[in-house]
C-alpha cells in the first residue's frame, strides 16, 4: 500500500474566505480524500506545524510526497528543504502541484530559476494529452477542460523534462508544458499545473485521477541504493607508461 | 571571437611537485593554450585571486566558463556560485571538466548529489563517441584511448541529460557517461569527464578538439532574455462560470 | 558554404490559381530566395522532374536537404525515398515542413504514422519558443503569430523529439509541438510545422529565419562515418569458462 | 495477468547441436518458462508456422509480444511485419532481445539502419545499471555479469532511447547501450542486448529479472486510442485577415 503524505502551506485557506469555502478542511484534506479513495495510506503535513510535519520519521515512512506552496515558500526552512531534498534522491517520489513551482524544494531539484509567466484571470484552460502511452494518463481523454485556471505560461525556467505528458492551452494565448516528469537521483518527480487556490480544481474527477497516476508512477523502485566513492577495480589492471 | 574564461582551482600544481612538472603554469594555462590556438579570446581565473578572478565584470564579459577543481571545492565561495549560477541562466555557457562534477556550481545545476565511483589506479580508459552527428564530436575517431586515467564509474548521480555524447571503458571493468550536456535557464553545459591532475590529459589533440568542440557548442545563442511574470493576456478572455 | 537542395512537390501552384497567386514560381523558388539571401548555395527540386530531382549527383552534393509536399506523398517512388534515407543516415540535414509530416521519408525515418489533427479555418496560430538556448530559436522573440493558419494538433504521433524548440497556440483551442529535432544515424533532422500554401507564410521573416537556423543546425558534422559490422577485440580476452 | 506472446525464429536450435543442448525447446520456450513462474499468461510462435504464429487473433489478445530473431529476418513477411508495427502503434508492447535489432520489425520502428559492431569472442560483459529509479532495473544490483556473451558495440545506430536503463562493458574494449526504452505511438518498446544462442544467458536470474520487468513496463496503458484526422474547432475562430 502505498504512503503518501500530503504536504500543504495551509495558508489561503485560513487567511481567506473565498478559498476557505472551497477548502473548508484545506487543500490537503480534500487531495488526501481521493487518494484515500483510490486506496492509498496518506498523511498530511502543513507549513505552521514542528518542522512543517515533515520530521525525518515522517519522511522515513513516505513512499511519495505531494507539494502544494505558493505565498510563503520563504518559511520553509532550509534544513527541512535538505531532508526532503535527501530523501527524494534516496527514492522517495515526489508531486508538485502548481504554485509549488517555486517552492525551494523543487527549484533546488531543478537547478533553475523554475519562472514562467503567470496571470489570473479566470480564463478557460485546455490541458492535452502529449504522450498517449504513458501511466500518468491512464483513464484520461484527449484533454481535460478546466473551465477556469491561473494561466502559467512558457517560457517555463525548467530543465527539459524526462517525459512531457500534458501541454495546456490557455483562453487567453499562452501554452504550458502541464506535465513533466523527472528522475533525480534514486526518486522520481512529477510537476502537475493545475490547482489554483480560487478555483475547485481537486475536485476534478480528471485532475483527481491525474494526481493518482502520478503518484502510482512516482512510487520507489525497490532496488539497493548505488554505492559511491573509492571502488576497487573489478577486472586486472596493467598499468600502462605514463603516456597518452 | 568567443570570449573564454578558464577557472582552475590552482592548488595540486603548486602543492604537489609531481603535478607541477605535467603543468607548470597551471592547468589554467595549458588549457588556455589551446584555445587560444583554435582562435578564442582567453583569460584565465583561479581560486585565490580576490573572487576567485570571477568578478562581475569579469563574468558578464565571458561567452563560454570553463570550470576545473578538486580538492578546495568548499572554499569557493556561495556568493560567486550564485553569480555564476545566474550568469549561466542568463546565457553563458559552462563546461565542467573532470573533478567539477563535485564543484558547487555544478552541483547546484544539476540539483543532486552528482556523487560517482572513483578509484586512481592508472588504468586505461577508451572513451566512445556515442552521438555521431553531434558538433562536439566533430573530427573525432569511434574513440579516444587514454593509456591513464583516474576510473569514474557509473552510477553518476547527475539528471539525465539531454545529449550523451561519450561513454568511457575503463580498464578495471566500470564504464562511465563521459560527455554529457544539459541546457539550464537560457544556458549551455558540457561535462566532459577526463583529465585527472597526475595525467598529461590535456596535451592529447583529441581531448583538445573535444574541448575546444565544447566551448563552441556552449556559445550563447543571441536572442533576448525570456520575459517572466505577470503577463497581460494577447487574446481575449470571455470569463467563465466558477465551474469545473 | 551550406549546398541545401528545396524539394518540392510544386503541384498545388500549379493546379489552383490561388495558391499560384501567392506562390507564382513555386514554395520552393520563394524558399530557395530567402536561403540564397543568407548566403547559401541553393538548389531545388521537383516531384515531376526526372528521378523526382533527387538523383544520387544530386543528393551527394546536398548537405541539407528541405521537404515540402502534401496531396502527391504516394507518388513519390520508394526508389528515391529509400535513396533520401540513405544519404540522411549518412549524415546529410534534412528540414521537414508543414504536411510533409506525412511523406514517405519522414514516416519512414520516424516509424511511426505521423497523424495529426487538422483543420482548415484560417484560424491564427501563435508560435511559442520552448527553448531558449537553441540556435534554431536564434533571434526569434518569445513567439511568431501567425494570423491565419492551418491548424495542427496533437497528439502528434511521431517519436519523443530530442529536442523541442515550439509549440503552437491555435485559436481553436488545439496545441501542437511544431519544431522538433531529431538525429538519426549521423543526420540531424528538423521538423517545422508551419506552411500551409494558402497562406503566405514562407513571407514571413521570422519564419525564414527559423528555416535558415534549422538548416544551419541540420548542416553535417564533419567526420568519418561509424565503423559497423564485425570487429577485433581492442583489449585481450581471457576467455571464461562457458558459466554464468 | 498480462499475457505475452513469446515469438522466436526457432532455426539454431532445430539446426545445431550445441545450440539444441542449451534451449532443448527452444529459446521461445525457456523465455516462456520464467514468464510463466512470474505469473504471466504466455504463448509462443515461431518463424516457421503459418504467418510465423503471428495471425491477427493472436496479436490482438497479446499485450506484449517478445521478439527473438537472428539468422532467419529476411524471411519474415513485410505482412507480418506491417501487422505486428500496427499493433505496436495501437498499445501492444514490444520487447526485442539480442539479434532482434536487426529484424524488420524494429528497424521498422526505429527509421535507422540499427547497425551496431559485433564479436563472438567469448568474452566477459558487465551490464551495468544506469538508472537507478527504473522499474526494469528493480531488483537488480549495480551491475550484471555474463561470464561469455557476443560482443554489441557502439556506435548501435538506433535513435536517442527515451531512457537508457543499461550499458554494457565488454572485455574486449567496448562499450554498448544494452539496454534502451522507446514510446512508438501508444506502444512502448523495450530494447535488451543479452542473449547470443551459443550461452545459456535466458538461465541467468537477473537476466530473466529483468525481461520480467521490461514486459511489464511495456504492458499497455488502458485509454483510448487518439482521434487524428479532421477536428472541428473548439473554440470560436473569429478569422483574420490573410495577412500574416
Amino acid at each position: 500500500m502505498t504512503r503518501v503524505t500530503v504536504w500543504n502551506e495551509y495558508r489561503h485557506e485560513l487567511q481567506e474566505e473565498r478559498i476557505r469555502e472551497i477548502y473548508p478542511a484545506g487543500i490537503h484534506n480534500q487531495i488526501a480524500s481521493f487518494l484515500i479513495a483510490a486506496g492509498m495510506e496518506v498523511g498530511t503535513a502543513t507549513l505552521d506545524e514542528p518542522e512543517h510535519g515533515l520530521t525525518q520519521e515522517v519522511l522515513d515512512r513516505t513512499d511519495v510526497l505531494i507539494w502544494w506552496g505558493h505565498m510563503a515558500h520563504g518559511e520553509v526552512s532550509d534544513e527541512i528543504v535538505n531532508r526532503v531534498h535527501d530523501r527524494v534522491l534516496k527514492g522517495m517520489g515526489l508531486v508538485v502541484l502548481h504554485s509549488g513551482h517555486m517552492s525551494k524544494i523543487f527549484m533546488k531539484l531543478m537547478g533553475t530559476s523554475c519562472d514562467l509567466k503567470w496571470r489570473d484571470a479566470g480564463e478557460k484552460e485546455r490541458i492535452w494529452v502529449m504522450n498517449p502511452s504513458h501511466p500518468i494518463a491512464e483513464g484520461i481523454g484527449e484533454y481535460i477542460d478546466l473551465e477556469r485556471e491561473e494561466m502559467y505560461g512558457t517560457h517555463f525556467d525548467v530543465p527539459a523534462p524526462d517525459e512531457q505528458i500534458f501541454v495546456g492551452w490557455f483562453e487567453g494565448g499562452n501554452v504550458f508544458p502541464s506535465g513533466l516528469t523527472y528522475r533525480r537521483g534514486s526518486g522520481k518527480i512529477f510537476y502537475f499545473q493545475p490547482g489554483h487556490e480560487a478555483y475547485p480544481i481537486y475536485y476534478h474527477p480528471d485532475i483527481q485521477r491525474v494526481i493518482v497516476n502520478g503518484v502510482r508512477w512516482c512510487e520507489p523502485t525497490p532496488r539497493a541504493y548505488p554505492v559511491y566513492g573509492h571502488s576497487e577495480a573489478l577486472e586486472p589492471i596493467k598499468g600502462g607508461a605514463v603516456l597518452l
